[in-house]
């Protein structure tokens, strides 16, 4: 199945310059490449297998006199014109993000207090965790493009454990009909507040599934 | 394949009361519960059979003086303690978040500087219409949980924006020597300082693949 940025990925590379699967590998392994996308050896090779076929790269076996042949790809005019499209296509994707103790969040109001704070206080301090990683590895990174990944992710953990403390904090302090989901199976709101939630045109938000 | 998030919202929604697959949809869907979590219909259905068949929840066919036979699910002891195991593992994760448009900074360096800047420019404008689209909706909000996710989203958002906006600043004021992943196939650092960036072990990190 073909990836917008696994795609994105191969082309690039492709443009810098025509290489084999495996320097190209090596390269996205040098350049620590997996830690913005996932692109695997496996899929590195397979996907170049498929964009040969599509013709947005051409292959050229090579005859080494002491090593074994191996394909050299290069992008075609094609490719090029497919690279600007899909970096088009992801720069123009609606604003989303996604964490993965959302369902934690979602179920607190079925737990106990003790269970839900200590729960939370798991998540926060993993954030932290991560922006102490972070902040000690900064320093050393030379590359500017890796340099304000690692900064936008600092960031982002940085808000995510200020949001965690905050919001045990009022989910706490909240009355219990504000606290969980306890709108009916019927659809009919427990609260007359919060009718707007549940007629919103929540697909207009783009932020989720 | 048994999703840790799936199953946490399966059984989370056991645990407030029995109810049948398609109550449980009905559920998500009047609490826009999807804005949070991929659990669609079919995952609902064939999720609650594995977890029937695990002995983590128990069904009971009912039938109906009008309406057809329908099974009702309920949590079991297993499935309760089995739910505490997924919130704790959800939550202790490391920190961890992705954003769709990381492949194109990863290949600003092969493009043009007006291509670039575009791209960075529909980025931008991308996570303001967003952060815009959750202010909007926000004071209608009235449930705790939802409100707060959504202020999380509204600030990660916000925070990209001045992201981008400072990170065009600097790549294309940046020394070529800077700007992009000029590391070599084989491993050997295009510039000095590169160096710890290369051979730092990543895995440590935790916020990648």
């Amino acid at each position: 199945m073909a990836k917008p940025s696994i795609d994105l990925m191969i082309l690039g590379a492709l443009k810098e310059r025509p290489m084999s699967a495996y320097e190209m590998d090596r390269l996205f392994e040098a350049r620590a490449v997996r830690r913005w996308v996932r692109v695997s050896a496996p899929s590195i090779y397979r996907n170049l297998l498929r964009l040969r076929e599509e013709g947005l790269v051409d292959g050229r076996e090579e005859k080494g006199e002491a090593a074994p042949p191996r394909t050299v790809y290069a992008i075609t005019e094609t490719g090029e014109a497919r690279f600007g499209e899909l970096a088009d296509e992801l720069a123009g994707l609606d604003a989303r993000v996604d964490f993965d103790f959302t369902p934690v969040i979602a179920n607190l109001y079925v737990m106990g207090e003790d269970e839900g704070r200590e729960l939370l206080g798991k998540i926060k301090e993993r954030y932290l965790e991560g922006a102490e990683r972070l902040e000690r590895v900064l320093p050393k990174v030379a590359r500017l493009e890796a340099k304000a990944n690692m900064e936008l992710r600092l960031g982002t953990y940085r808000l995510v454990a200020g949001w965690v403390e905050r919001f045990e904090r009022d989910f706490y302090a909240a009355p219990e009909g504000v606290r969980g989901w306890v709108l009916g199976a019927d659809g009919s709101p427990s609260t007359p507040d919060e009718a707007p939630f549940s007629t919103f045109d929540w697909t207009a938000l783009g932020g989720g599934a």
